[in-house]
């Protein structure tokens, strides 16, 4: 059977999911429904049919799961009516404005014996899952600090996400991808606690930057920051183990796996800094340190796609779970209430 | 009068005290006492006297200011026994186990109507100097996160640093200068709450590693991270504004300051990563960045000495305050029980 797509919301991302999930085997995008009739006719000049209502597209046989690409505030209304049309659901991220939402979808897609599952497309990033598979090898030893970063100078929100009304800002935009991958690697149950600070640094209605620190159940904890006007730029990803130290650049194989050279010679020497002396802190020679390069990755990301379909077909389980995205979605619900009222806030159930 | 100096502790600090503080104009150092004879002998050959008891060091007339530099554990009898012997008194850092030492510390100094201070010398060390020009002058803009890191790779707390009974551990080693910088900096009463990790990397007793972030009144916040397995080192300062990005990489002159060319053209892309487009963290033509160089600064740390010289004439205010260090050391003890509880802990008195 496989996926008859229908897309509702032919813009950047709508656009985004017609070509590339066209090229899946067993996924066929059928049409799209956009408020905007420009859009509808580039769906039509793309060689699918474009649906003027949304109507149309729900009552088309041909589509059997609908994707969601509109602003977040339009997330919850969509996806219920698809699945009450008997549709499979895949949204767009962020999944919702908020968790009461989500409940409301995942209720619908339940009622209709529907498959509903959110485009957390960023599990099948490279980095993510070299830095995945760093950890899952136990090469670092013990790791105590997981560091996620993503520095822009773009110093913009664009469209939507730069607007409250839509669910815009970087907690939902990006934060939601992140904490995303995050949970899905180090445990659902793991996340003990949060402390988180915003900024709308270049924006007005929004967050536009935001730090915050995840304590977990297993002690160690994770540093997460994203900001688009952050112009010295520290490495996607820093992981610090007490064998090693491992980091990974930017969405690339770029990066490498730092350890010592048991066998180089080295003695301890003090050292003058400006203001004084030290013997911890003193530089070493760069012989002391071996550096490797980071693992090789198969990130495809059309296996979501294939997943999503063989869902569909019964062959396999839902790799992005509902009630993992909703996990995510009380992650950053619980990181606002800590930026808003500066405290610490408790992440377990 | 000046200073006549006593030191007690002839181990590396004692001795960099002596060599360096004694090339200063009104700083004689007169002698040193030692618990270990080999090092009173190395006081005897370096043309200093050599003192075998505290009681001939502190019954010394020529001698009217000592220099505690022992094991933390120690200094609170020392300084108190200086001080009753009437003597003005510098103590090496961290000042005291706790809070309560330090109180009987100062409550001594006032007895006796003496002066009593602590080497927090890094309050000249150049990159902060260079740090607190760049935040005084605004030329940033409006400052929103401030990063003080200190990445080693030597593994290894040296001495008594390593052990807890002496008060050692890398918050008291060199959390206690950081924090001093950071609260002389931005203000003591700025200081609203702490969040602490702690870690043993390579150490059994103390703590190798910690990350604290700490909440501003002023809304700004600060990140703190020293560690001795840290094999990627980041930046030691990252200064987020919203008009400009600074950085220093070490103790020296070597970073910049970073904003974009508003002159430059530039359009936003959308680029694909592996696993999705984005706009928002398109990278952007390297000419969109201006990096400047940071500023000169003098950072004399004989400043120390001679501050501390002018206080005992009565010809200046005490630079390093015994409230400024007790506020210092309240938010170590904070950190701890941040650490020790995984809450978040108040710093409003």
């Amino acid at each position: 059977m496989g996926i008859q797509l229908g897309i509702i919301g032919y813009g950047g991302m709508g656009g985004f999911h017609h070509r590339n999930a066209s090229r899946i085997e067993g996924v066929q995008v059928i049409g799209a429904y956009d408020t905007d009739p420009v859009r509808v006719h580039a769906a039509e000049k793309n060689g699918i049919k474009g649906f003027s209502t949304l109507e149309e597209l729900l009552s088309c046989d041909e589509i059997n799961t609908v994707l969601v690409a509109v602003p977040n505030d339009k997330h919850m209304e969509l996806c219920v009516e698809a699945a009450n049309a008997g549709k499979h659901v895949i949204c767009e991220k962020p999944v919702a404005m908020n968790v009461r939402e989500l409940d409301q979808m995942i209720a619908a897609a339940g009622r209709n014996g529907k498959i509903f599952t959110v485009h957390q497309n960023r599990r099948w990033d490279k980095d993510f899952r070299i830095v995945k598979k760093i950890l899952d090898s136990g090469e670092l030893g013990k790791v105590y600090s997981i560091q996620s970063r993503l520095h822009g100078s773009g110093g913009v929100m664009f469209g939507w996400r730069g607007e409250k009304k839509h669910g815009g800002g970087m907690l939902y935009d990006w934060g939601v991808h992140f904490i995303d991958q995050l949970m899905w690697m180090l445990g659902y149950n793991n996340f003990k606690s949060v402390f988180c600070k915003t900024y709308h640094v270049k924006t007005t209605e929004v967050e536009d930057y935001f730090f915050l620190v995840f304590d977990l159940e297993d002690g160690r904890h994770v540093q997460v920051e994203i900001g688009t006007f952050v112009l010295k730029e520290l490495p996607r990803w820093v992981l610090l183990g007490d064998e090693a130290t491992a980091y990974v650049n930017d969405f690339s194989r770029n990066g490498g796996i730092i350890r010592l050279d048991s066998t180089a010679e080295t003695k301890s020497e003090i050292i003058m800094t400006s203001a004084g002396p030290t013997r911890t802190f003193a530089p070493r020679p760069d012989n002391v340190k071996l550096e490797s390069e980071l693992p090789e990755v198969q990130a495809d990301w059309s296996e979501y796609y294939k997943n999503v379909r063989d869902a569909i077909d019964g062959k396999a389980e839902l790799i992005v779970q509902p009630w993992q995205v909703r996990k995510v979605l009380k992650v950053i619900e619980a990181a606002f209430q800590s930026a808003e009222t500066g405290n610490l806030v408790s992440l377990r159930d």
